[in-house]
């Protein structure tokens, strides 16, 4: 089941300082998610050349997808495009499409071209520019013996509108299609550790089928769990119709083994 | 300069799927650095023994401090603490202050100990298991050949009170103090692309010296940078000193470079 494993790599200084909480890889680990992904790694490196050489080589050793983020930008520690190129053992070169593609931002402005701007356009070899609607620096597109790695931008709104307008359709179109359901199921008066038994029992209906439980109350005093119950299949309606026949048989079983001592809801979840 | 390098392992399919921002890892990166680590990464991995077991093996080779979060509760997929055994080599025991900590919590409130809860007290043996103020897992220490290695919970309360408890005393009493200064300094009316070569400059005033450039505008139309300015040195004044320097040359290089164009101005660094 799914298109195949993902790995996100974010790139920044600011990550690994605590400057910033990377909601970033969050969002691209729910994209790559319902377009059917199984995410396994996502990895925070300074911008140093070494570490995101090194991280760029294992990615390419074990994921059918790759994406970055951070470090496409203008400033002298923005490298991550050249150490790509360094990961793949090639020289970068300056991208004809992605050069006019900066060139133009900064000439409507009156600025000029200069040699920190130029960098933004370089690349491996056969790679492509993706145009960037909100910022300067193109994204990147290369694919390879089957595999796709994306650079983008860290800027949230300029990541989000590279990876919706251009990513998006290219992943979705690998593959088989592939659909993603979930619903969130709330069981109030009961611990965690009482629950857990019941949880992996009705995870035995299905391979596709994942379960977990996210403790939000106080385990021993007011027991408050959200159940998440996902799961993915190659049509819409075979996704959700697991879902609802996990969630039927989880309320059966809590009920059976509880009774009145379990309050069970139904939440949204939230997308 | 500082204490050595350190990696944060967050576990959990929540993180892969994108349901939960890793705020965890933002924060204890953040407690990390001011206490004078180099966080040189943050690796998600989901629930698997395969996964976990891999990326405790790695950060085992590479980093002086190792700090995971998640898969400590008393669900099936919380096995952190055995994948852990296993990436040591070592079989897990029941560490019996942790089982007392354990079933204090469940028993004040009349539940049984089960084999599930019983295993939140398993963990290499010779490890400590710390105490937890706020949920039932305990966390665990474990010191070897000059490492240390502390697992906590993910829930993130729980992981904050043992770390700023039992964590952060280990941590600042290795080796010697460590102390970190930072400014901001916001930059409107000029593009990054330009200042780039500036923050270049002043950043070989000395090596403790770390600048960093964030965009928050519109590069062409409105361009307005966050400056970030750090040190680390072994005694305050010294950092705070070295940040003040850098923040005036960058100020004056400025200045001399494009005038009335930039509009400067400095603002408190968030903590």
């Amino acid at each position: 089941m799914g298109k195949g494993v993902a790995w996100i790599l974010s790139v920044g200084n600011e990550l690994l300082i605590g400057r910033v909480v990377n909601t970033n890889a969050a969002w691209l680990a729910s994209k790559l998610t319902h377009l059917g992904y199984s995410v396994r790694r996502v990895v925070a490196v300074p911008d140093e050349e070494g570490d995101i050489v090194e991280v760029f080589r294992e990615a390419l050793g074990r994921a059918d997808v790759v994406i970055s983020t951070g470090g496409l930008g203008p400033t002298p520690d923005d490298i991550t495009n050249l150490a790509f190129c360094k990961a793949l053992g090639v020289e970068p070169v300056v991208n004809q499409e992605a050069l006019r593609m900066v060139k133009e931002k900064y000439e409507a402005r009156g600025y000029p071209l200069t040699p920190e701007r130029e960098k933004m356009a370089m690349m491996p070899p056969g790679a492509k520019p993706l145009p960037n609607p909100v910022g300067t620096a193109p994204g990147i597109l290369y694919e390879h013996g089957g595999r796709v790695v994306v650079l983008l931008p860290g800027v949230p709104r300029e990541m989000e509108a590279i990876f919706e307008g251009y990513v998006e359709p290219v992943l979705r179109s690998r593959g088989p299609p592939v659909y993603f359901a979930e619903q969130v199921l709330v069981v109030r008066g009961v611990p965690e550790a009482d629950v857990a038994p019941v949880i992996r029992e009705v995870m035995k209906m299905d391979p596709a089928l994942y379960i977990k439980s996210h403790p939000k109350g106080f385990e021993v005093e007011a027991p408050l769990l959200h159940i998440h119950i996902y799961a993915s299949a190659e049509d819409r309606q075979r996704a959700e119709a697991l879902v609802e026949a996990a969630v039927g048989r989880l309320k059966q079983l809590l009920i059976a083994k509880f009774g009145n001592r379990a309050e069970i809801s139904t939440t949204q979840a939230p997308r």
